[in-house]
């Protein structure tokens, strides 16, 4: 998406370990129009799915969730993230790895929000190694929901978690693909 | 807002505590034709304030904040939650109180996301006591920012949060005021 990767060579900052700085227009200062425009996108490219629901994990993908949503006309559900493991029964859990912030977070997800006849479209603001997708899979496969696809608004392909969905042969669709970043350069995958 | 009002007696949920639970279609899984009516409702109650951008905080505040955004075309900032205060020198922080949880967070915004120029609407999905809301006051009173006022989807009108704020001539539009709740019944301030 042409406009998502010009704000990114605009706005975006790289710092070290591979940490792509977007929160000045995307995941914490958010540009509206931007936003939505994302949101808008993401419709397009999952309009034959028949999703009924969007599922993310706080914070910073239901903003990009809600923009989806608007244009699609479904609800959004968004995955608490929770210091314990030691939850009520009527909540699906899973573990999420963090990487960048090197710690591990329990999602949680109210079982009365999922049905087995919902077609879930994951969306969120990043994807790397995809550790959060899994986690948000686990629940999906939990409630035995139906996983329809992922929209994602930036990739970091060189982190393989995209490449790896799309080889289990899940539609997978970035907006931005970064294939790799440096100080003074970013190439994206066209 | 009729359409909220109708939601919550249908929908909510009354928990000991004074604990109304929305979750099912506010605030965790977010019903999106009721968001967005949410939303504009909020932008025709600011459209005269020159608002340059929407304040909340995470996570439950994002959705109505991006919702409201999308009509007052205007950007949404949200501040984080975080554990620990000692932050780097480039961040407003403020400690919330919350009274639900009872304990204390540490809310923080990048100072590069604020200007003394700007005009602030905070958004947010509750207000109770305000203690949220005094804690975003204070980032806003340390950017130099103005506060031009406050749209909240439901306010407890009982524990009094609100009517603090407009006792202090500050503008606060709250779309659905519950003024009582037990367990059978819900009364809306009209």
């Amino acid at each position: 998406m042409q406009l998502l990767e010009e704000r990114i060579l605009k706005d975006g900052k790289v710092y070290s370990g591979n940490v792509l700085k977007v929160s000045g227009f995307l995941n914490q200062l958010i540009d509206e129009e931007l936003l939505f425009e994302v949101g808008k996108e993401i419709s397009v490219r999952f309009c034959e799915q028949e999703v009924t629901k969007i599922l993310t994990v706080e914070a910073s993908g239901i903003a990009i969730a809600c923009a989806a949503a608007h244009y699609m006309h479904v609800p959004v559900l968004f995955a608490k993230k929770s210091k314990t493991s030691n939850l009520a029964d009527d909540c699906y859990t899973a573990d999420v790895v963090s990487f960048t912030h090197n710690n591990t977070a329990t999602i949680v997800v109210e079982k009365s929000f999922l049905s087995s006849d919902d077609k879930i479209l994951i969306v969120d603001d990043f994807i790397a190694r995809g550790a959060a997708i899994k986690g948000l899979r686990s629940i999906i496969d939990q409630a035995g929901a139906t996983l329809v696809g992922c929209a994602i608004a930036i990739e970091k392909g060189f982190q393989g978690g995209g490449d790896a969905l799309r080889a289990e042969g899940i539609k997978v669709e970035s907006l931005a693909i970064v294939d790799s970043m440096t100080d003074d350069s970013l190439t994206f995958r066209h």
